[in-house]
């Protein structure tokens, strides 16, 4: 946990949480089992809205669903049952619809999974709409 | 799956399922994780009432939530990757506002696990109220 | 159900199964929830395999572990819940070490889902080997 | 999270977690599906195995695994997406060959859900066995 993790370019909207793999998330490899790690990256944007001073929960209690349109992952080594890991979640692009998110998996320091996705923001209807002021603002907002 | 299940007492309001164990729902240990018996009972039940003819889904969104209040399972041999289970379901009592549960799980003829449950009709606001009608009196339509 | 599928590619080496969305399976918006997608996907290419004659289970009881080394989904439109919903797996490229397919998911003969995964063959240590014969030749055993 | 929790006995083995409930966790009710609790009562687990100074882990490494016999849970108040909650996990009775443990989950201080469970020693092929030391003399060693 003590490694440092790569440096992010000036202004990068990011950030990192610790996971712990769970007895319930591995599968009869003995490993995490694949479709976890979209859960971990879930988690991780989650984490992220709320460093920002906003919960998840709150932006669908007021109308805004983000929902995926695509996402990713590309496995380099597997995580263990108890790993302790560190995952950064990177908001890749902002635009008046979408979020495109980026993420890297660690252990020890080292990149063992990596992922992106697409969000957009649909009503309860699942009808298409634009991203609250509070996300298409975020990138700028936290630029210096 | 050819060997027959115990017979059940006549009149009995029961169903059975055939479930395969999936890959993602095995842990570390090689085996079905003990959390998602509890998905199939779940399913066991679900599949129980199409049986009678209506599907939870329509249940649900004519506004009557049935939440658990109570659930068990007891383990008497494990479920491997890629077992082909039988469930039984069965209900053991309703009332005007509770649904009993009992179940049964089988490989090859042979018990593996059972479990028991209750169940409660919510409003969607969580509020308890009386079953509708037709899960009250599903015990009775059946019987002869 | 009863929609008929867009045609393969005459020799393609591709299977279908039907899935009911379970409740267990859906999240706080009522959709499947996007991790679950890739589970079905796995159900796929394990179905695929048994059609062909052999177990996953086997094979990975003979020391042959499929490891994926990537995967991706891209959603056009929610599945939800007790949908019961049509997916073809496709093997789309069988080198002597690896395995690419392809997802669609439909529902009433309308496209909802498409994914994409590599798969990777290793020891039991997690070291990569050759796939098995009955694996890498597939593709030519099932042309005409 | 600061409300005070009930003051266990003297002597009691027990140990606390915080969980936050993830969005992949809930179901269509918008609540934590039942199944899950079992997720987390298995987690207060490890953590309090963890905390006498063992990893669930090595104690499987070493050929003891941990098998359920029997698991229960009453549920009280449904937990809701994104709820911080503390569960706390109680070693309420050691054998030489059984564990039976009490599970309380609270949020803000109010019990929401209990349980209980019975975990049995098999060996790597699934036989009985003595429970090692280390596990079946906690309850000695942590008394004054």
């Amino acid at each position: 946990m003590s490694q440092p993790l790569p440096t992010l370019p000036q202004g990068a909207v990011a950030g990192e949480i610790h996971i712990r793999v769970r007895y319930a998330e591995t599968d009869r490899m003995g490993l995490l089992h694949h479709a976890n790690y979209f859960v971990y990256f879930e988690q991780g944007r989650v984490e992220l809205l709320r460093q920002s001073g906003k919960s998840y929960k709150d932006v669908e209690d007021e109308g805004y669903l983000m929902v995926l349109t695509r996402i990713e992952a590309k496995y380099r080594k597997p995580a263990q049952y108890d790993d302790l890991l560190t995952l950064r979640t990177i908001v890749e692009r902002t635009t008046g619809v979408r979020i495109d998110h980026r993420y890297e998996l660690y252990r020890e320091g080292e990149l063992i999974t990596e992922g992106s996705s697409t969000l957009a923001c649909v009503t309860r209807e699942g009808k298409p709409q634009p991203l609250p002021d509070f996300l298409s603002l975020r990138r700028k907002q936290s630029a210096p």
